[in-house]
C-alpha cells in the first residue's frame, strides 16, 4: 500500500506557499529512508546482538552518554540542514522547528516528540521511532516543498527512559514545570555512579541556555509515535494504537538496613538479614498488584552491602516501579504494600533483633488522559492511512512517555505501532519496516490536520 | 590473674637451650604488647567507624590488596627480627619459622596459623588476632631465650575469609593438595572485576617460589586462636572453647535467567522475572535450612542485568552459602533446595515463559573432627592458665577455618575466645583484652605442650 523506494515519491504535491486548498492528505513518509535513518543512528550506542543480520542488536544509548552526543548532534545536524531552526534548552532538551506560512514566525509550533536515549539493554525502536518518524516528516514536508499553516517542530526529549537517571520523562516533567529544574539538574546516576544530570549535559554540551520551560518553549500540541512495548495491537492484529491515555505510576526506593553477621556462626533467631526480608517484600509487592485491578509491581534494581557469600548483608536497597490504571487504584496498593513490608519488618524484629524499613519516593507519574482534538486527529488520520478504521483501536499505554508532561501544557495524543510478542526494554524489540512507515503516515498527518484544524480556528 | 604492664614480665625463666626438666608452664603473654600489636597492624585497612575511641572502627583488609600487602610486610619484618626464618609459597602463604633445639634443623614446626586478610566490612579481630597471637608466643620466647624441643613457627594463609576470592580458607587447601594450584591461582574477585588471585599475588610480589604444599612445609601440628564469632561463651560466661571440629558448609553461585520485559507494559502473566524466583528461592531456603537440624542458609551476594528501575531483570545471581554438622545434613538440605528451586522455576514458566536455574558449586568443605592430641593440649592449657576447667567448653565451630585444611595433614585444634554479642563479619565485633590474652595464653601453652609431647614421642 506505500512505496519502498527511496526515490522522490510521485504523489508529493509541489506547493511553495501555504493554500488552505491544497490537500496534503496524500503526503506519505518514504518508508525505506525512515528505517535507514533508524538503523543509521543505531551506530551510536549500538548494544547486545541477538541475531546475526546486521540490524539484530539493542540499544545500550544511555541519557547523556557520549553515544547520546553523537546521536544528540546527529539530530542537530540533520534538522539544520532541512532548514529547521534548532534550539537546546537547561535541560538538553532539543527543540527543531520548521517555518509556517507567513505571519506566523514567533508562533507556538505544533511537535512531534519522543527520545533518542535507551534502555542499558534496550531495543532500536522505544523511542527513537518517534524522533526520527519527526525527521522524516520534516524531510517530506522539505521534499515536497510543503507550507504549513504554523511552524511544526521536532523534539528531542533528555532522559526519557529514567534508565540512567531515575526519573522517567523527567526533562518534559522540567519543560512542563512539574519537576524543578535544580532537583532534575541534580539527580545522580543509578549504580552508585556520581554523576549528575547538570554535570553531564555540561560535560557532552547539551547544557543550553534557553530554560527549560513551556514558556521559553511553548507548543500548540504534542503528537508522539511509539512503539506499544504491549502485546495488544500484534495479537489483534491491529495496525494503529490511539492512545487515549497513560496509566498511573510511582517509582520508590526501599532501603531495609538489618545487621551484618557471619553466615555460619549466626543462627537465623539471631538474624536481622535485610536481603530476606527485601525478597519476602519483592514476593509480597507482586503478590499484592496481581490482586488489584490491572495494578502492576516490579523491582528492576537491588544492591546490597556490603557484598560477600559468608556476611549477612547489612543493608539492602531496590527499586519498587507500582503502576494501576488509576490514581486511586494506585494509592490503594502503595498502602497495601506499606503495610506488608510493615509486617515483614515486625516479624523480622519479633526475635530482638534490629531491622528498618524506609521509603523514598523517587517519581510519580499521575493518570494521565490526552486531549479529544489530538486523538481525534490521529483517529482520523488512522483510518485515513489504513482505509480500514478497524486497523485502528483506542488504548491506554502502560509505559510512561514525554507526552504526560507535554500533555499538562497542550494538546496532546499518542500513536502506538505493534510491539513483536510485546517485547521492550529488550534488545530484541521489533517492529517491522511496514509497521514504522505505517505510524510515520499516521504521525505526520496528524499533525497536518491538527495544522489545518488550527488555521480554521486561529485564521 | 595477669600483668598488663608492656614491660618484661617477671616469670619469665631464663633459658638459653632446651630443657626437658624447666617448664615453660609459666611462661604468659604480654596482655598489652598483644593488644597493641593488634590495633598497630589495623593501620592497614582501616574499615568502617562505629564508635568514637580510636580503636572503634572495623577493617576492609581485603586478600592480597595494597593493605593487605602492608600487613604482609610487617608480619614479614616482624618475625625476622625476631629471628625467625620466613619463606612464602606459590599462594603467598607466609610461614615464619623459629628454630627448635640443636638436631632438630630441617624437622617440621609445631604451627600456630590464621589469617590476615578481613571482610570488607569485618572487624579487628577475625583471624588477626591468631596472627597477632602467634606473633607474641615469639616475642614471649625470643624475650625468655626459651628453646623448645622442635622448630614452632607462625603461618599467616591467604585468602582465608573468600571475601574477595571466592573459596574461603583457599591457600590452606591448596597447601593440603585438596584445592588444585591452577583453580586458585585462576579465581576471579567477586563483584565482577577481573583481577586473580595470581595477578594479585604477583602484583603485591607475595608470589613465592616454593610449592604450595605439605610436603615442600610439613607441619608437626597446627593450632588456630580465633574468635568464637557466635554467642556462646559469652552466654555461658567462658573463657576458652576447645574446638573439636567445625561443621560441614557449601557455597554456590545460583543463576537465573529469564527475560528482560518492560515494568509498566507487560502483564504477569507474560513475565519470566528471574529477581522475583531469587527472592521465593532465598525466601526457601530460609525456611528449608531451618527445619533440619541445626542447618543454616544465606544469601550475601546478589547480582542483576541490566539494573534498570523499568526493566524487569533478564538475569540474575546469588550466592548461597549452606552449613549443617554434618555432611550428611548437608546432603538432604542441598537436595531439598535444588527441588524447591527447580519448583520455583516450574511455577514461572508454566505460563509458557521461558526460565532457567543454574547451580555453580564453588566450594565445599566436608564436616572436621580435630585431633585427640591437640585437643588435649588445648584443654589441658585452659585448664592450667584458667585454673579452673569450667570456664572452658568443648565446642564445634559454625565458621570454616584454615585448621580445616590443616587438620587434612597434621594435627589440628583451635582455641575459641568470647565474642561479644556472638557478632562477626561485622566492624562491631570485638573481644576484651583480657580475653584477648587468655586466648594467646592457651595457645601458646597448647604449642609448648605439643612440643614437650614430641620431645617424649620422637625424642
Ligand atoms: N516508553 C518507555 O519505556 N518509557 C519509560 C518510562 C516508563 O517506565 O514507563
Ligand atoms: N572464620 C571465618 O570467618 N572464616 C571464613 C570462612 C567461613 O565462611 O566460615
Amino acid at each position: 500500500s506505500f512505496s519502498t523506494s527511496t526515490s522522490r515519491p510521485q504523489n508529493v504535491p509541489h506547493l511553495r506557499t501555504y493554500d488552505p486548498h491544497t490537500s496534503l492528505s496524500s503526503l506519505r513518509v518514504n518508508p525505506s529512508r525512515l528505517l535507514n535513518t533508524l538503523h543509521h543512528t543505531s551506530q551510536w550506542g549500538t548494544g547486545h546482538r541477538y541475531g546475526a543480520h546486521p540490524t539484530e542488536t539493542g540499544m545500550s544509548r544511555l541519557a547523556l552518554s557520549d553515544s547520546d552526543k553523537s546521536a544528540r548532534d546527529w539530530f542537530v545536524e540533520t534538522t539544520k540542514a532541512l532548514g529547521c531552526e534548532v534550539s537546546v534548552d537547561e535541560m538538553g532538551n532539543i527543540f527543531a522547528v520548521r517555518k509556517g506560512r507567513e505571519g506566523t514566525e514567533g508562533k507556538a509550533a505544533t511537535f512531534v516528540g519522543s527520545h533518542l536515549d535507551t534502555q542499558p539493554r534496550g531495543g532500536r525502536y522505544d523511542g527513537v521511532l518517534g524522533v526520527v518518524g519527526g525527521v522524516e516528516m520534516l524531510r517530506v514536508l522539505e521534499e515536497g516543498g510543503a507550507e504549513t499553516g504554523f511552524p511544526v517542530g521536532v523534539v528531542n526529549w533528555t532522559n526519557e527512559e529514567g534508565a540512567r537517571f531515575p526519573i522517567s520523562m523527567v526533562s518534559s516533567g522540567v519543560w512542563a514545570g512539574e519537576i524543578p529544574l535544580e532537583k532534575a539538574h541534580g539527580l545522580k546516576e543509578v549504580g552508585g555512579g556520581t554523576a549528575t544530570m547538570r554535570g553531564e549535559l555540561e560535560r557532552i554540551g547539551y547544557l543550553g541556555e534557553m530554560p527549560a520551560s513551556h514558556e521559553a518553549m511553548p507548543m500548540a500540541a504534542h503528537f508522539e509515535l511509539h512503539i506499544e512495548q504491549g502485546p495488544i495491537l500484534e495479537k489483534e492484529e491491529r495496525k494503529i494504537g490511539i492512545v487515549k491515555g497513560v496509566q498511573a505510576y510511582r517509582w520508590f526506593t526501599v532501603e531495609v538496613v538489618g545487621q551484618e553477621a557471619h553466615t555460619g556462626t549466626t543462627p537465623f533467631n539471631a538474624r536481622a538479614d535485610p536481603l530476606l526480608a527485601a525478597s519476602w517484600m519483592i514476593c509480597l509487592s507482586n503478590r499484592a498488584a496481581a490482586s488489584f485491578d490491572g495494578a502492576l509491581a516490579s523491582t528492576g534494581i537491588l544492591t546490597l552491602e556490603p557484598g560477600s557469600v559468608n556476611t549477612i548483608p547489612g543493608k539492602v536497597k531496590f527499586s519498587l516501579d507500582i503502576r494501576a490504571p488509576t490514581d486511586k487504584t494506585l494509592d490503594m496498593l502503595e498502602k497495601h504494600l506499606r503495610s506488608d513490608f510493615d509486617n515483614v519488618v515486625a516479624d523480622a524484629t519479633r526475635n530482638g533483633q534490629e531491622m528498618s524499613v524506609t521509603w523514598q519516593t523517587d517519581s510519580v507519574s499521575s493518570a494521565v488522559y490526552f486531549h479529544d482534538s489530538c486523538i481525534k486527529a490521529v483517529r482520523d488520520s488512522a483510518t485515513a492511512v489504513l482505509g480500514d478504521e478497524n486497523l485502528a483501536r483506542e488504548m491506554t499505554s502502560g509505559a510512561g512517555h514525554d507526552s504526560v508532561y507535554a500533555s499538562r501544557r497542550c494538546p496532546t495524543s499518542m500513536i502506538f505501532v505493534p510491539s513483536r510478542k510485546g517485547i521492550s526494554h529488550n534488545p530484541k524489540e521489533y517492529t517491522s519496516p511496514e509497521d514504522c512507515a505505517i505510524g510515520a503516515d499516521v504521525l505526520m498527518q496528524s499533525v497536518l490536520r491538527f495544522d489545518r484544524q488550527r488555521v480554521a480556528t486561529e485564521g
